[in-house]
């Protein structure tokens, strides 16, 4: 299957051949193979470094809720009602009250904050926790939509709005940052629409990030509450001038969403292509032609993966018996960054073949010069991913759409020609009609209201009224 | 509350004093408060380095477990099923079948196994996975048996006996090194009796830690399955021979209970004691005397702060309007290593003056001895901790106790002269009716079958009838 014919079911089947995931017995389920697990963990690593240095706190907090928890935030409960999974028996035993699987942990976290929240010294309090959560999904897709998934979920509390706000702003800019400079996703930073907040919040800012198919994908999501949730679960505090106040509270999250954004980000009919920063493997070295015979070959390339090891480069090697175009194909399929061959020739000229995973042409290098150019090879490629990722991005943005009738044409444009129909900047007056009127003919939804606008735009798509926002629309996973 | 008093009362105030956990509103369950949660990310990371040496990879599979998976392994389920949350509705709809929180993942990891197992080549097959489990206990104490619970669970599949049962060993004695040398807890290996086996192994065998209280607490098992699991779910290899062959399969886990295990073999009255190895603090900065007039105090500590940070030292400054006395209760209580003061005479002197967390005395250490002085003495503290445990276990191991009455006469003395019970060594003759006898009569339970026997028993304690092996017993968390 090939991304040009059917990109989903190039992505369902390359990230199973690749080994990332495999299907569970359990509805949208999936199993985090080592190497899709692999990725996940590189991002927890690197987002650590951002909460160590914000001192923003890792805990945990239990997996089971219970439903009178649920029932102190009226928005809360109605937008995840329906997806919610319930304990009801433990052995043989009724439980006496329901106890729902998280799907996010506003109300655990907000109890537990009006306990140890007491002074305005105690704020700002921020914690962040590592967890699987439970959304039960009608339509599900590995990585980007499962019933179970992992993801952080960041909660504060502050003494005002303005610092609650920061928080949810800084966060914002680091997921971007993560996103840009981590994975090479390029993203577009904004708010969402009323329609599209998480439920229980006063403002939700999202990344959207644009898949090579042109559909959306949410990347990660910051949320200000107000003071709702401090409301709910009472979480005050005494002020410096001896009030009792409610926080402000915040929360936060980026999930394994962003695996799938990553291989539909940077993926090719090859296989995965993933930057060298979160490369499960960043270098394969492989052994070619006769090479049995000559057992310096292998030789040759242990001390090279024992010191590309010692530099901390993710390295395999691949002696197995497979034929060497069978681990070419495998390992782009797998997404290494760099393939080092060496054969008998090769060893005798002193060099190595060098490929990188998104360049064509192999690269004869001498022994000398391979440490630094492996390095420079790494450093250069997540950039490269990212700036084609931006040009690739900008060919799909749309930006002269006005009215519906010119939606519908751009769609039947892009079908034609064989093009994506990627993210369209509109105009919007600010009503759900218009929102629910473009998804009913389209099946485009709002992605964000953008902080940087490419153009204003002044008139409703729609409605044809004066434009409050200007806001980019597409379909989305 | 003190340890002398009541221990396990001691245990639970401290830890929520210390802000380790607190209680949550669901059923033992509790939260990891940040303190907490760090001490088992030393762990995590700890025992990665081991996973990451040892090739065997981190994955993650789906928390819930189809009703029907666990009726394929009949002693399983039979162990299990009493302790099993299920959930049975999603939003208002029923399942059609009931899933279970996982208790552990031998039938999820069994089941695909057998999908990516094929050939002699694929194995050994060796995961694990960090994860949160379920077992809903009647009895609850924070961290030592809590109805949802974090471990890591490795699961490998071999091809015969001789390779699974070396990879069951070669874990045990890594959960031994990880006690011993990390956490500072010394640690009795052996084989669990039948009746305490894990459900559905062939063989257990367990570390076992002596509290200070003289009580046992399993910190962690190592399970050979046989080809159970493999009959159960299928999981079957082409042999080198060209046969289709069951795989041998091995378990293994240590969970959050270790931070139980810490805090009972280290704590003392005046709260927590950690090894720098796993300590969230290794060093608390104060500033003392009238320090606010001179602010070259808290400038000093500042740099030293900076210093430390740089090397890797987890150091805390606490230059918060609180007393001297109340802030060195507070760090004694949370288990800081050394505690260093500065005040006006000090600076002049050009000193601090450190305090020890285990050492009575505190000593002046000049300025520009001190980096070396804090390297020694944290490098010098966790050794110290497991020799004092050590000395202390071996004061509560009784090896001459013959009969249930020499046991029942031990207890009395015990308790008349306000010793601890500990750790004794009996001669059993195999039988579940010994087992049952001295739980019944004493409330000690067998906890294992020592590899290192310091003196082999002759004679059943209960029956008089030969004895085929010689057991710890003890009273257990």
């Amino acid at each position: 299957m090939t991304q040009k014919n059917d990109f989903t079911e190039w992505y369902i089947q390359t990230i199973q051949k690749a080994e990332l995931m495999a299907y569970s017995p359990v509805k949208g389920s999936i199993i985090f193979r080592p190497d899709g697990f692999e990725l996940w963990e590189h991002i927890q690593e690197e987002f650590n470094l951002f909460l160590k240095a914000e001192g923003i706190r890792n805990a945990y907090f239990p997996m089971l809720i219970p439903q009178s928890f649920f029932m102190k935030e009226a928005d809360h409960i109605e937008g995840f009602a329906p997806e919610l999974p319930w304990v009801t028996e433990v052995g043989n035993e009724k439980l006496e009250e329901p106890l729902a699987l998280r799907p996010t942990s506003e109300t655990m976290i907000g109890s537990a904050f009006s306990d140890w929240i007491n002074s305005y010294r105690d704020l700002p309090y921020e914690i962040n926790q590592w967890a699987n959560v439970f959304r039960w999904e009608k339509k599900t897709l590995p990585f980007l939509r499962t019933s179970e998934f992992l993801w952080q979920e960041g909660h504060t509390a502050h003494e005002g709005e303005e610092d609650a706000r920061k928080r949810t702003m800084r966060v914002l800019d680091e997921y971007a940052r993560l996103c840009e400079e981590f994975l090479a996703i390029p993203v577009y930073k904004g708010q969402k629409t009323p329609s599209e907040r998480f439920a229980g919040a006063v403002d939700t800012y999202s990344i959207e990030a644009m898949m090579k198919d042109g559909k959306a994908v949410q990347a990660g999501t910051s949320h200000y509450m107000g003071t709702k949730f401090a409301e709910a679960f009472d979480i005050t505090y005494l002020s410096k001038e001896n009030k009792h106040v409610h926080a402000h509270t915040t929360s936060w999250g980026v999930s394994t969403r962003l695996l799938g954004a990553l291989i539909m980000t940077h993926g090719d009919e090859n296989g995965l292509v993933f930057p060298p920063t979160i490369a499960p493997t960043q270098v394969v070295l492989m052994p070619v032609g006769p090479w049995k015979k000559n057992p310096a070959i292998v030789e040759k390339l242990t001390a090279l993966q024992a010191s590309f090891k010692a530099k901390g480069i993710r390295v395999r090697l691949d002696d197995s018996d497979n034929s060497p175009g069978f681990k070419f194909n495998e390992w782009e399929l797998k997404g290494a960054c760099l393939r080092i061959e060496c054969g008998p020739r090769d060893l005798e000229n002193e060099q190595v073949m060098v490929k990188i995973r998104d360049i064509s042409e192999k690269q004869a290098i001498p022994f000398d010069e391979l440490e630094q150019y492996v390095d420079e090879a790494l450093a250069a490629m997540t950039p490269r991913l990212l700036a084609a990722a931006k040009e690739r991005n900008h060919d799909n943005e749309y930006l002269d759409i006005d009215t519906l009738d010119d939606l519908k044409a751009h769609i039947d444009t892009c079908q034609k020609e064989d093009k994506v129909t990627g993210f369209v900047l509109i105009g919007w007056d600010g009503t759900e009609e218009t929102e629910a009127k473009i998804k009913e003919e389209t099946g485009f939804t709002t992605r964000n209201i953008p902080f940087d606008v490419p153009v204003e735009k002044t008139v409703d798509i729609v409605s044809g009224k004066p434009a409050k926002h200007t806001v980019w629309i597409a379909r989305a996973y």
